[in-house]
């Protein structure tokens, strides 16, 4: 049996705020985490606290920034399913977000884990408007990532190198610019 | 005595967001506000509460987004001044963050309002910058505003027409390129 320590003790959240902060630091990009939407009920300013609140359903993905001139935008999942990443898992209205930053000249996409087999895949928004547009089904298989996403290596540093794969999609927006 | 009736109860963070849900309605830009980033110390999952957690300090700015296939990134401020704004009102921390911007690509700048005389302006991150560099100054004076940044009118929809300015730049970054 072959043990991966790889990811140990890490989710997909830390290492992407890792790698975000890691390209952040030599410069390669300005990508963050938004905050957590949160509707807050009860406050105390005096000490800085809040003493209630609740959290909202976020309208957008979580993460988004800069590179190269490019916007970039993305929302990071994990599934311990082996075969397909249930749908459920997205929202609908960060689906239309998506669809939104694809209509207006950004790059979307989305960074899926399999955790179980350790597989972590890059699916453009593109291919998943593709999937959704032509098909019911409430779950995308993982061969379709392996069609048409991309795999995102496992690296000590930084961790989940998605920059690497942002660079092949901004190759083809400048080929379609010439 | 003339009174104006045009921002009545409405604060510069509400007319941004009606702004911003204007812009995504009629499929304009699609620029969202951060929400604000705070530490949860005690949960309850079941019931979704917040029941403790503290204000963070942003490590960005309040506002970014995507228009015209460019990254744009704002803060947006209000101060009771009529001859300056305080530099105070920004956080170091915003002002590195610009710089990111402008050095990646992007189009950053600051929109202030000086709320006694109703003027709101639009200050790119470049003259920003240029004013801290050769500045010590504590505030940018309202004519530092009038020479290098633009009078960002009241308008009934949107209330706040920051991107009628954001256009002015991206005519400029164009004529660059050519």
């Amino acid at each position: 049996m072959k043990i991966s320590y790889a990811n140990r003790g890490m989710d997909l959240e830390s290492e992407i705020n890792d790698t975000n902060h890691y390209y952040l630091d030599i410069d390669k990009a300005v990508v963050y985490k938004k905050p957590t939407p949160i509707t807050i009920s009860k406050v105390n300013y005096k000490e800085n606290r809040i003493n209630e609140g609740y959290f909202r359903t976020p309208s957008t993905t979580d993460y988004n920034g800069l590179y190269k001139g490019y916007y970039i935008d993305f929302e990071a999942k994990e599934t311990v399913n082996k075969t397909s990443f249930p749908l459920q898992n997205i929202h609908p209205h960060q689906i239309e977000h998506l669809k939104r930053v694809v209509k207006h000249g950004g790059i979307g996409f989305l960074i899926i884990r399999f955790k179980t087999i350790n597989e972590t895949y890059y699916l453009d928004a593109n291919e998943l408007i593709k999937f959704i547009k032509g098909n019911t089904a409430k779950s995308i298989p993982i061969d379709y990532f392996r069609a048409n996403g991309h795999i995102i290596k496992d690296k000590f540093q930084p961790r989940v190198d998605y920059l690497s794969i942002v660079d092949l999609y901004i190759g083809v927006k400048n080929e379609k610019k010439i």
